[in-house]
């Protein structure tokens, strides 16, 4: 706990001195050619301190061996909708109360979802919906009524529910969704109504079979002031509509069709939602950010109906982090399967009576594997800062620290899920046809997460949000308003935006290359260039062209430096966690993960040489230093896969077991229906 | 035809200056703002002129709509298999006879292939496991004899077989392989035998459940010529070893289990297979390289060893074709969805009166997509010369178009391969929500494709073959042989690989950008400039470490090298294609997408900074540019999907079919149970 508070009160600083990781850090002279052995439990331990946790809810399935199946491909839809409801049941029979952990302890919360992950990427969304969802909009837009009402149910799973936001025709663009809800001042009821097919809800978890009730967002209609046939549309609003009124008995006025296979997570019972003038009370209005009176009329606290809305909305970043999490829980299981495999699996070598070398002995498998390793690592750093981030925002409800969650939430969401997408793919590449068994996991687990990158905000939406925010921190600044935590950073680097120090640009000793004072200044730099360039680009534009016009031809500029801001963010994190690090042998590794993640980013970015921030030899050493430290990376590599500390019963993947790295394809023979 | 022929006749010219594209190019002025629209019909005829197997083919599935599903994530692996089973037997009805096109009509084989491609991967691949590999197998090292005994039975899927290759631990190291072939003379048999686990033949196609016999690849062993008790090993052969004595009864001492549930093509029924002391007569050795006589001696026609077995997979290169055939078929098939769907689907606007914008007016996707679409048609011009050289390598047997066949088929397979993979993500995460539905078919795409990347040569060791090939013609340059087709043109530029002019390293000029000369240069450039450094490097680490490890210490240089230059080869197959094309409209299209393909290369390659090849002012005047092309051709983005020519009916995606480009909607409301 003490650490988290640390690094809390190094986030929050407003010194960015203090938040400073870098000044007092030993760096060795030059690359080690390897690194010293450390000991992966005492890692695991560094990285995750709240094991007992995992131990605890592990524990169930090791009770339950039924609840994990080797291969999802083999499940029907409804068999798999199933096997997530028992597995769902049966962590709630063991004690867990997700809802409660949610409200009170939402670290804890946050890291079940990530633990649910392994078991079945179906169940951490099916949790999802139910409770950061269903649950967290029950929680956070309703009334002490409200909870009261319906908490112990969607806690116990008894009140299944489904948060009914995205339509047929809007996902992203929430505020011109269709679906109306118009008062009846006569009877005191809200008619819920779909205008056209257009406005359908869709995708909407639990609804094709479990779901009981459902927030529904709709545009909020009163009769206008002004007279009783005009009605006045207050945008979009969210409320408790009854969608059954016992298991499988549709409410009148509900139609629900099964939105059929998906790509993946087809344990979650996906459906589509007509409404056809359904009536619901008045109280059935999610009322903490609005409410309507008895005569109708609507009143908000919130200074202006794009604040109402806006506030209505960040309420839902728990959703973010989970999500952010729940990628994590699979990235680390992917690259353990893979890291682990490539250290066993042999093919080629230098002939004659010489045995054959271990794929990961490749240069080419380092390249793919150990660099997205050292990734996996910076992002479980940047991880836990945002949840401590959003735990301390819930407790003080602080509004420049809701910014900062708001961003680092969208901004961590779409960077970790969109790396893991890509990074299961490159997992079952590296573990070749084997790779492609169901039995070893990754095509399910990639075809399960690909939507991480689309739901709850498509990544290139959230992304802009990131960039938006950057910019008014930009504009901000000159007017002498304080920059929040995460980006406080760009204060001291704006005046870094200028072309390096010529000697530094020139300088490719190993001593200087993995200098955290080098490597942060390096991605600072960037974030602060781009940041300065892109503002005046649309000061330009937007002059000529209207802000939207404007935005959209600089749209790709404003990608590329959310993504920058986030690899500074994750970076700055790291080497924080590095210093922390009380064991010799564990932080030479985390250092040597930490280069290898800031100098693979430096190597990847035209942008340093066309800055002259690098000479052409810089530009060269940095990429012979990447494939050095993957090489000494590759000695330390299975150690770092076992520190994730995933049990085998839960990893399950023949080829990637701890076990087997006594017996490499035992486990798979045996699950191919061979004795061995 | 004669186009075909042209293509052919410039590729094999051994003068390079025949074989430049480049001459008498018209370059616009300066960047279009808007290019023309040209006839869709017009530019599929152009691209594909042999459509009259097209519609004949696929004619047969209009009729049996039955087997074409929607959802194939719905189908357990046996329904899938039969349906598969079902579907090539309505193929061979209609009177197709692949294994006779493969032998007589290489071109039209290779065609059939792709076009199946969209009906169901797993068909393709059934298809290739069949024909190609089984088939090919008794055609390319059998004797007459063998043809005339398995020709007829092969082609009309009577006799189903299987390609016995891989093993548990060797999938890439074929020359390793653990299954032994033991003469035994008493009885003129050999004994086919699997010593252990390791060597159980894995992965094998038509295994599980259809194949009757199978092309053993095995150690071939005779008695050694000094005494009976040792064994000569002759390394690995190819062996008709019988699976089954029926459908449904396994043959005596063979043991199989079905691979289980893979990632994708689960309508394949892969198996693998032990075999204990399984005796065939001596006949059953496919005696085209090698031959044993009744005394149990062994010869081979060829000079080495090496040779033989390079002759051996030699024979096999159709294999790679194909599946770099039916990777485009796929690739063609996710555009379309994505691209169309794209134009369909808006979200967000300007706000007040005006529309929502179309996501495809984003820059965001323009940038994921239209670069995508540029290397399609790129590809399938390389594809397509690829095809000419290995017909005219089938009728000539020319042994430097051998080489030449060799090493493109191995390069455009690993390539597009690749490159189809990474694509296919990018088109459902483009498509968002609602690419995420089964029945839009991205996700099974995804997944059926995957495994291109692997079997048939892993796309890391295929790009090593090329890069030896090129090497090996780079040594050869300076003992003044002739340098064969594909890579002719490094030898004028190898006279470039010094840095540019720097005169034309500041050249901004739109006009200039968009010159072939310049864009086939700097690709040419690079290539030769990579090959150039990595064979210093080479000479340099083999004087100290010896060949094996100075190969892989260069590896990721020589990956880099071979991807180079299949993009080098890509672009001038591409270039020769648009100064062919006659239709002013379609080729100004064409112009732009070739110019597209090369400057996203040119872009993303920082080896062109390094080089002061292009100045830091060049380098964002390509990047402007880049973004500029994609812009001008979404105008045309649609009409270059819908020349891919893919019917509605074989497509099936409901939010790609060219009928939803008037109903965006209606028929994935209809598909999810909406009536409308």
């Amino acid at each position: 706990m003490s650490r988290r508070q640390d690094v809390l009160a190094g986030h929050l600083s407003a010194n960015p001195a203090q938040n400073d990781a870098v000044a007092p850090f030993p760096t060795s002279a030059r690359a080690h050619r390897q690194l010293p052995r450390f000991d992966a439990t005492l890692m695991e331990r560094y990285m995750d301190p709240s094991h007992l946790l995992k131990e605890e809810v592990y524990a169930v399935f090791r009770e339950h061996p039924e609840l994990l199946v080797k291969e999802l491909e083999a499940l029907s839809k409804e068999e798999h909708r199933e096997l997530v409801r028992r597995c769902l049941r049966a962590l709630l029979a063991s004690g867990q109360s997700p809802l409660t952990l949610l409200a009170s302890d939402p670290r804890r919360y946050f890291y079940l979802g990530e633990l649910m992950s392994l078991v079945d990427l179906s169940l951490t969304v099916k949790m999802g919906v139910q409770y950061s969802l269903w649950g967290g909009s029950v929680l956070n837009l309703g009334s002490e009524e409200h909870r009261r009402r319906y908490f112990d149910a969607i806690d116990r799973f008894d009140l299944p529910g489904c948060f009914a936001m995205t339509e047929l025709r809007h996902g992203s663009n929430v505020a011109a969704l269709q679906t109306e809800a118009v008062l009846d001042v006569e009877t005191d009821e809200w008619v819920i109504h779909t205008p056209d097919d257009g406005a359908l809800k869709w995708w909407i978890g639990n609804a094709a079979e479990d779901g009981l009730a459902a927030t529904v967002f709709a545009r909020l209609k009163v009769p206008a002031a002004s007279g009783r046939r005009e009605l006045d549309d207050h945008g979009v609003h969210a409320f408790v509509v009854p969608l059954r009124t016992a298991p499988g008995r549709l409410a009148p006025g509900v139609d629900i069709q099964d939105c059929g296979y998906k790509v993946g997570l087809n344990g979650v019972d996906n459906g589509a939602i007509r409404f056809t003038h359904v009536r619901v009370p008045r109280g059935a209005l999610l009322d903490r950010f609005a409410s309507v009176d008895r005569a109708g009329r609507y009143s908000s606290p919130m200074p202006s109906a794009a604040k109402r809305f806006a506030a209505t909305l960040g309420e839902l970043t728990g959703g973010r982090v989970g999500l952010t999490a729940g990628s994590l829980g699979v990235l680390k299981g992917g690259l353990t399967i893979a890291i682990r495999y490539s250290a066993q699996r042999q093919q080629f070598g230098p002939g004659g009576a010489a045995p054959e070398v271990a794929v990961l002995d490749y240069p080419s498998q380092q390249l793919r594997l150990l660099p997205a390793l050292a990734t996996a690592y910076a992002l479980t750093f940047a991880k836990d800062a945002l949840v401590d981030k959003y735990v301390e925002m819930k407790r003080t409800r602080d509004e420049a620290l809701t910014a900062d969650v708001h961003s680092l939430s969208a901004g961590l969401k779409a960077y970790t899920t969109g790396f893991t997408a890509a990074t299961l793919s490159v997992c079952r590449e590296c573990c070749g046809g084997h790779g492609y068994a169901a039995v070893n996991r990754l095509g399910a687990l990639r075809s399960d997460h690909d939507i991480f990158q689309t739901f709850e905000g498509d990544n290139t939406v959230l992304l802009q949000q990131v960039a938006g925010l950057l910019l008014k921190e930009y504009r901000d600044s000159f007017r002498g308003s304080p920059l929040a935590a995460s980006w406080s950073y760009l204060r001291a680097a704006l005046g870094d935006a200028l072309p390096a120090n010529p000697l530094l640009a020139h300088d490719t000793t190993p001593r200087h290359l993995r200098d955290p004072r080098f490597l942060i200044s390096a991605l600072r730099h960037r974030t602060a260039r781009m940041l300065h360039t892109v503002a005046a680009r649309l000061r330009k534009h937007t002059r000529r062209h209207g802000a939207f016009k404007a935005w959209n031809r600089c749209l790709l500029h404003l990608l590329d430096l959310a993504r920058a801001h986030i690899e500074s963010v994750a970076l700055e994190s790291m080497y924080a966690g590095v210093q922390r690090c009380n064991d010799p042998d564990c932080r030479s590794s985390l250092k040597a993960l930490a280069d290898l993640f800031a100098l693979s980013r430096i190597h990847a970015d035209i942008l340093f040489r066309n800055d002259d921030y690098l000479s052409p030899e810089k530009a060269k050493a940095v990429k012979r230093m990447v494939e050095s430290l993957c090489g000494e990376l590759r000695g330390v590599a299975v150690a770092l896969v076992d520190a994730f500390g995933i049990p085998d019963h839960i990893l399950r993947a023949p080829i990637g077991l701890a076990s087997a790295q006594h017996d490499p394809y035992g486990e798979y023979l045996a699950a191919t229906g061979w004795e061995t």
